[in-house]
């Protein structure tokens, strides 16, 4: 009943189907794995305000590579990593902002613009003739800025970055509300709320294009 | 060089590791299936404001089973579809808003306490005393109100459901909020997005605890 020389083929067969199987299944773990990893989970993230101040002069390209000298503490904060995540972007940033009058986040998204990333910002235009505002700014030169035409406010308070990443919460981009209230705002990256967000945008930036205003109410408007 | 009857033991021996390796990899296959099927993926949804003005009577209870015959649209809009996610609460709202002075918003709220939801409910104090407030209505009787004592805004808006669905963004709860602005509401499910806010809102709970209330400064304060 023992096997013979004559039985060493089929040996070898149920071995080698055993073998095969378990490096296929090794092999498909570790695709599985590989491609895990190459596909990096979404970022989420909540910041809650006040937030601290802090020193934000390296985040903001102070004047050289020397540490800041300033009495201000330099670690992390909310409005630290705000400036970072908004910092990241490389080729396009879309802001729909309510009130826009923070200086550190006006200098973050001036420097994107010199940097070559395309800024477009969308506000309310009952905010950006208020004192303070960024738009007002000479430095904003050469950014798109359009604004509503409502009697409604444009509310929003978000941004996207390079069309992959939003930004957005009950925080205006304002120092008031940075350093005295309860704010919150979420870094996002899972398409179900970037794709509405940024259909969201266009659709406002088409309509409150330049071109489309009617300063004169129409012939059919007048009946 | 054949195999003879020797060999038929090894020859089962291959084709029982071959088959019993398919079988485990099938029925691995199927309990993935089974378990991705079980943990349903968490809801992520977006609502955009303004909402046109549609009939909530059927939602809100409306004074009887046959249906409403006021002259509004009875579709869906953002604003119902916002009252349907709150009115699926079960056991648990959490309330933290600045504003909340929308009629429909106050007797959703008003239904959930009477069904036996716990509500809790933080507000800020500027605006808590303004007309039309719901934290004035005398249905809110009963329901838990805390409101903050800073200088700064309390500027969060939003709802936790049944300490698993998180309802947040720019949406003030009023009726000019809701139906003039641009404004976007979030619907998240992902407990990195729900557990930091339900511990903000148990942090501010606390501190604006009237048990806590400081009205005359501590001896060390006077110093």
């Amino acid at each position: 009943m023992w096997p013979g020389l004559e039985a060493l083929p089929w040996r070898w067969a149920g071995g080698a189907a055993l073998g095969l199987g378990l490096a296929l299944e090794a092999l498909a773990l570790l695709l599985r794995g590989w491609w895990r990893r190459r596909r990096r989970a979404p970022r989420r993230e909540v910041l809650f305000f006040p937030s601290p101040v802090t020193c934000t002069a390296a985040l903001l390209g102070g004047p050289g590579p020397a540490p800041c000298l300033c009495p201000l503490p330099h670690g992390d904060s909310p409005l630290a990593r705000l400036l970072r995540r908004l910092l990241s972007a490389r080729r396009s940033l879309e802001l729909c902002l309510f009130a826009f009058s923070s200086p550190q986040l006006g200098r973050a998204v001036q420097l994107l613009h010199r940097r070559g990333v395309r800024v477009r910002l969308v506000t309310d235009s009952d905010y950006m003739v208020l004192t303070g505002s960024q738009m007002g700014s000479p430095h904003f030169a050469g950014i798109q800025v359009r604004h509503d035409q409502e009697s409604g406010y444009m509310h929003h308070k978000f941004a996207i970055v390079d069309k992959k990443m939003l930004i957005t919460g009950s925080l205006n981009w304002t120092t008031q509300a940075i350093q005295n209230n309860r704010e919150n705002v979420l870094i996002v990256e899972d398409a179900e709320y970037v794709e509405p967000f940024l259909a969201e945008f266009e659709r406002i930036w088409e309509e409150y294009n330049p071109a489309n205003y009617t300063f004169f109410p129409t012939e059919k408007e007048q009946k």
